[in-house]
């Protein structure tokens, strides 16, 4: 914990707590894991509560009501400044190195990742490795697709069907492993705690109808108004302003078309990529400034719960980068119906977008991170040459303050949402892009990994049981998928071909195998069942032994009252 | 309890046991209701297992192993006939006073149904209730409909819009009401208690998984072979049967109408209609038929667990009806093309097979009961009117041992479902259907009540908290109705009138509005919470309350540690 000083702190120094969880866990005992011991002690700190109405010890503004959490009052008025666990730098070289510092041809240490870092984590790289792994039969069947067949399309008829029945599986498959992951993790059958207020919520005194304790209420009403007059209006106006970037982006496309039409030398081709670069970048740039707006925004809207606030969230951002990223590819593919160019636009956003992301996500930060840290490594460096010891751990937490904070596995999981998309929503146009996004996973899971432990502060774990509202994600992609593959290959002339009189005939059928596979996907999806087998037996033997010794109290106790 | 005598009881005379609930529920104490004691007295029944390997007193053959159930083994051997709770006269008079014996404008005393028969009963009575009041703003709008606009149904578009948003809202709202009640009446939260195998299930003995007991083990192997290698292929055969019958059907059906062209007189314009009557008459044969070899075919399957059992006997049975009855309506909607025809057929289907319904379903057994009791009710009479007494407990065990046993809401469920069907996926066309399911249902609120209060054996209670598979059901035909619908108006010559140029732009417009609106269907589901806000306050409120009842007894252990 870092306390800034200030009142009766001496104000030129900084202050930091330590706390180990060397009680909780003993040196080898796997009776709970880091990530655990962090979890409960963090929940400690924060059930600390003041019993009387007092303010803290030489901050008289710092009011204490009864009840109410200390390690909250601390940090909202400013005199905790941040708190956060330390790395532990033994396990994070043993984690490191069977994780990324060597480069071989095996699976992620899932476990060691959820012992250090929690449950959540451990889970989005899970995802992450399995996502690629599943990919790979599409990128091996998109090769020769690519090579052999570049310009007539409508070979990719048999890629797109394969595609399609894929993401099904895929998904199904997710749910099913990503159980059996939670049950060896024991976050499956997890029971949401009760939900304390989130830090930011605000509101006037009144009765919590739950608990009936006094805390700040906020009418629902009122953000009900908020979201539906100011939210979803601000979405609108920025999905609108989504487009007219994108009319922009085609007038530019035809104007380096029509330069290149009039004088076609080298330069004027490099010309027409031009525009498709610059609109990705655009599209990158824009997504950032819509993500801070929309936290601001849902901030505003006053959620009382975490979960209510991240689900707005991800609402809010995954309608806007959905729109604001697929747009154009929409309009090119229905509007234009012009298939070479969707390609080149669908190659185009998907390479600049990966070697964007990749830039943004872990250069530069680390980049930002070594010319701050210079100094300081150098000068603990040569301190640590002479001692020829470990590092202080005063230095190492104000060296680890200084680290950026993991922000959570949200834009981790959006990135994968944006590249699912790529890959599956037109598919049969472009069959490299499943290579390209197998490619970009590798290099992720790298430099994910290498950013978590080296760049980012420490995280405090998150016991999930699944990715939550990501897999509706996915799967609502998966949907629109179907739809978008059945109209491209309704479209491709090779099918046309088969319908030479009638394209009414032609729609018709397209129409009605679009219908049959939407509704063989959700027969799928209903059929297999989201828990295997052996977990449910499990599961079901836990609950069976606890009711059993249910039994057992309930017939002792009744054996007692006999007795007396 | 019925025992058939035998053995060493004396052969000619049948014994009964009768236990009654009065320890569990005194005169006006509503701790529990009617149907919990029964429950519960049917639960200890059950539960009373052998402690050693012996046999039942008199009946060598009737072998009891250690931890198994008495009863079952005394039912599976004959020994037991029958078992079922008696009707209790007082509270039957006070119900149906107020249920079914005085014709008014209110609502079914849901909460009577309740304590007399069960959850699972009073939730059949409350959707039937809600479905029909939920109808009846479509049967309102229907008649002008129905009145001024026979010929030319175009004008039903408007109908049909209404009607697509109305049955995706109607099963929305049902389930937040539904939770509603299931919440009021306790069993919300219920959970599922540990299932003891089905009394049809048979196997080699083994272990199970779960409990680590012995018991029959059936291969789940085996189980999939017999679904998917005879089920499923008797199923496709059925169905195929069912499309020869429709062939037939239509063959009779242009035959009537020849000879109808070639005489018109009164006698061959009756002619005309009666291949559709004879056909509803048939589905309906066809589908009892079919009821009893599905019903064959899934104790044959040998499900383990009565609910899978359930799950594989309504999907068979769901799947064929629908298939049985609205195969003929899409084949003249969408291959005939003949609206004409398709508004005569849903008529008379509707019709004929709600007339059929009812009389199959009450006065049927009502005529056959009446026979069959009339000696035994006119002797018991006689003695009454002398001793002008109340009938005496044996009699009336007798009396209701002999009436006909309720097999569950399954077939009455099925019945809405068809009536659902009729009324949505074809409401463009034939706007009065809602008119006549409003009717059939009032009487049907009325048949049902006299039929369960009147001709039935009192069931046994299922504490149930929902309507379960059904709401799934409904949900389906609710998706179905949508792209029928969509298909009927762009049949329309009202909207083809706005394509006048192109068929290929009438169907792209109706396919996306199709999606438009299923879209718009799935967002709408997942927006409207499931249980109501003030059930979700109140839930919160007891888990709350739980945990800090929790707290304060690892507490008071605590303390107690110390102070040890």
């Amino acid at each position: 914990m870092w306390s800034r000083g200030s009142g009766s702190f001496p104000s030129s120094n900084r202050l930091f707590a330590h706390l180990t969880c060397s009680v909780l866990s003993g040196a080898g005992d796997d009776f709970l894991s880091m990530a655990e011991c962090q979890y409960i002690i963090k929940h400690q700190l924060e059930a600390l509560r003041a019993e009387d109405e007092t303010h803290v010890p030489g901050y008289s503004q710092a009011k204490l009501y009864p009840g109410k959490s200390i390690i909250r009052r601390l940090q909202s008025k400013g005199i905790l400044v941040q708190m956060f666990p330390l790395h532990d730098k033994e396990e994070l070289k043993r984690l490191s190195f069977s994780w990324y510092r060597t480069v071989r041809l095996s699976l992620q240490p899932l476990d060691a990742i959820r012992r250090y870092f929690g449950e959540g984590q451990a889970l989005y790289f899970g995802f992450l490795e399995y996502f690629t792994i599943a990919l790979l039969p599409m990128a091996v069947l998109g090769v020769p697709y690519y090579l052999f067949d570049w310009e007539n399309y409508d070979k990719y008829v048999l890629f797109a069907v394969f595609n399609l029945v894929w993401c099904t599986v895929l998904l199904e498959v997710w749910k099913r492993y990503s159980a059996t992951l939670a049950y060896c993790w024991g976050t499956l059958s997890r029971k949401k705690a009760f939900e304390e207020p989130r830090p930011g919520f605000h509101g006037v005194l009144g009765l919590n109808p739950v608990t009936g304790r006094k805390e700040p209420v906020f009418p629902s009403v009122s953000r009900q108004l908020r979201i539906y007059l100011v939210s979803l209006p601000f979405v609108l106006l920025c999905l609108y302003l989504s487009l007219y970037v994108m009319m922009i982006y085609f007038q530019l496309e035809g104007w380096a078309l029509s330069v290149y039409d009039e004088d076609p030398t080298l330069w004027t081709e490099v010309l027409t990529y031009i525009p498709s670069i610059v609109y990705a970048v655009v599209i990158e740039a824009v997504n950032l400034l819509y993500r801070y707006a929309a936290e601001f925004l849902t901030e505003w809207e006053n959620h009382r719960r975490e979960s209510s606030y991240q689900n707005h969230l991800v609402l809010k951002v995954l309608v806007f980068n959905f729109f604001n990223c697929f747009a154009s590819l929409f309009y090119i593919a229905f509007v234009m119906q012009d298939m070479l160019l969707l390609r080149q636009s669908l190659a185009t956003l998907l390479i600049t977008s990966q070697v964007l992301n990749q830039l943004m996500e872990a250069f530069l930060p680390y980049w930002l991170q070594r010319r701050r840290n210079k100094k300081m490594i150098r000068k603990v460096l040569r301190r640590r040459a002479i001692e020829e010891k470990e590092l202080p751990l005063a230095e190492q937490v104000r060296l680890e303050a200084d680290m950026n904070t993991y922000l959570g596995t949200f834009d981790d999981y959006l990135e994968l949402f944006l590249l699912f998309g790529y890959v599956s929503l037109f598919s049969c146009i472009y069959p490299l892009a499943a290579v390209l996004v197998v490619l970009n996973n590798i290099t992720e899971v790298y430099s994910d990994a290498f950013k978590m432990c080296k760049l980012f502060k420490r995280p405090f774990a998150d016991p999930a049981g699944s990715i939550g509202v990501w897999q509706l994600a996915f799967e609502t992609i998966s949907v629109i998928a179907v739809v978008t593959n059945c109209a491209l290959i309704g479209m491709s002339p090779q099918v046309k071909a088969y319908f030479p009189e009638s394209a009414t005939q032609l729609i018709l059928w397209t129409v009605a195998v679009e219908h049959l596979l939407l509704g063989f996907k959700f027969i799928l999806a209903f059929l297999i069942p989201d828990v295997p087998k052996h977990i449910r037996v499990k599961l079901a033997q836990i609950e069976f032994e606890s009711l059993e010794a249910l039994k057992k109290k309930v017939n002792h106790l009744l054996t007692g009252y006999e007795l007396a």
